[in-house]
């Protein structure tokens, strides 16, 4: 079972990226000079040298809310952009207690002892609620955190989101331009999120528990269909039996599906993060993936399909965050919005009259 | 098996409003009227006695776009909500080819001929590119159509799904202020449609085949979660095996997922719409789930959810159209969006790039 498949021969992207190690004399001129000093240009060639310092920067400017960082962050991420893409981006979802964390540090643990490079990034759009985010906590992963080939943070935190699903994907083609190999995002079920992280990687996993039957649990609708692997964690100890027959069900159960547009059939194991078991078959699944999908034109046609579907949910995003944002217009939209539940307004009428009073409100701006 | 279920017990909404009979003195008072000369209060006072050309003509104002009546649409929905809502609002699904017209006829039958009025919908955003809808064409299901007691009509034709989803739900209040007892809303599989119906009505009933062994033919993942019931069709003559086995497949599935929101375990069932069997169970099936989801607060719940998911859904649309029909985003969005196909463009420089300029344009307008 440790007959690991060798991705290097797959081209994900333009430009075969070679993974530098951390350049100690750039970082200690870096440090040298005041924060303000830095150019967009000093920090993207920090970046592309795999300056984690520099990244970690690079990162926070484009997880930053201020209107000045956001033209900086655009500007570094257009510098990125044709050092991306040279990596494996694999979403991860799951319950709570599922086991998320501790499969994450072994599976990481296992790539980076393959000498990859890894980057754990999260999508959690409940961070801006607790100001901190339960995922890329790095105290969840203490072992994983302080290997020197793996790099994790935690989710941005941001109004919605979009938001945060944009910030996680401008954050993936920097790690991309500073060398990472593999990066995992991984997401817990709330909300839209697992949609957002499914359309930026380029396989999804999904992790689940077998249950006192075999339901599952607490798992949402819809994400199911999503995943092109399911992962039945915990099979260890006395829930070895169950963890079995759940998969075998499962496997009944997925042939019904229509096949996904990748053309892939969705494979379904068990294994235990706690007990490193079962990773090995899951990494050489996500390999035969990309091999599959290499040579069926499905990934490359993806990845365009994504890089489209994120310029037009930004500029949806835009469109959406100058109207909620208008003062007039959050002062008027709980009270309708209430109405509107208590079915004493058409929820049509409502809104086409708060569009009225904006379009009538940027027209008089100066 | 023809223990059919009563539900009018239920009471579903405010109000318990009868169905009426076409007021014929009134259609010739109308007729006899200029067009223009119709008041919104008259067209509305028309619909609620059960006047189906004023009906026909009013829903015809709501599909238009132009602006002007766009405007009277607006007051006719207005005044109708206080008296929409006391209908059974069913969503139908199925992959072309599935036998979903005959179903309906056959099932639209049954159902006037338990005395119920019955208006059918239909939702085809692709009924933009062919100027007529195949859903809801009368020519389809002959006998249904010249049955006095149903409605048939087709889908809107619009420059998006958003449109034709919002028109479509307008239009349901104006049945329901007419009187209709049962509305169904077909779909076929394009894009995000059934998503869109989903959110509209109260009850989904996806149609399937037995396939050649016992996977789907055609139906788009995601969809499968979403249905309250499933009927396997074209259960007769030689097929009622392979029907009666792919439902026992589906049924071992279903279980394998978590329980809806409603907490309603989605039925499976065989039918054949063309003999008319087996869609007795189907209706009962319904009267159940109304029963079930009144009992636990369900239904209520999603009705207003589904209220101020229209308003949201509305600004965004509003918002969307404002933008994308800007002439000078119009000519730049198909080179920008080619360009970042062609990953020469960064996604969110160019979105950013696109907000810019059409914040700024709107504000130089008077």
């Amino acid at each position: 079972m440790s007959d690991l498949k060798d991705e290097s021969a797959l081209h994900v992207n333009k430009g075969v990226h070679q993974p530098s190690d951390v350049n100690n004399e750039a970082i200690n001129k870096f440090k040298s000079k005041k924060k303000s000093d830095i150019s967009v240009d000093e920090l993207v060639n920090g970046i592309r040298s795999g300056n984690i310092t520099l990244l970690s920067r690079a990162i926070t400017i484009i997880e930053s809310s201020n209107f000045a960082h956001q033209k900086i962050a655009a500007q570094i991420v257009e510098k990125c952009l044709p050092h991306s893409g040279n990596s494996i981006r694999i979403g991860i979802t799951g319950v709570p207690g599922v086991g998320k964390s501790t499969f994450i540090e072994s599976f990481g643990k296992k790539l980076t002892s393959m000498k990859k490079k890894l980057a754990v990034l999260a999508v959690d759009p409940s961070s801006e609620k607790t100001k901190g985010s339960i995922l890329g906590d790095k105290t969840r992963m203490e072992e994983l955190s302080s290997d020197p080939n793996a790099y994790i943070r935690p989710s941005p935190s941001s109004g919605s989101l979009g938001g945060v699903a944009r910030k996680t994907r401008e954050t993936i083609i920097l790690c991309e331009a500073a060398g990472f190999d593999v990066i995992l995002v991984e997401t817990v079920g709330v909300g839209q999120s697992e949609i957002a992280v499914h359309g930026m990687v380029d396989f999804f996993l999904l992790l689940l528990l077998a249950g006192a039957g075999d339901e599952l649990q607490g798992i949402k609708r819809g994400i199911m269909e999503m995943a092109d692997a399911i992962a039945i964690n915990k099979a260890d100890g006395d829930n070895i039996e169950k963890a079995r027959l759940a998969r075998a069900e499962f496997i009944n159960a997925l042939h019904l599906f229509p096949l996904p547009e990748s053309g892939w059939s969705p494979k379904v194991f068990t294994c235990s993060g706690l007990h490193t078991e079962g990773l090995t078959q899951i990494w050489n699944s996500i390999i035969e993936y990309l091999e599959f999908t290499n040579n069926n034109g499905y990934f490359k046609k993806r990845r365009l399909n994504q890089a489209k579907y994120w310029m037009y949910e930004t500029i949806n995003e835009g469109l959406k965050e100058n109207f909620y944002n208008q003062p007039e217009i959050k002062q008027k939209l709980e009270d309708l919005e209430d109405k509107v539940v208590k079915e004493q307004a058409c929820s049509f009428k409502t809104a086409r009259h708060l569009l009225e009073s904006y379009f009538k409100h940027i027209e008089r701006q100066r």
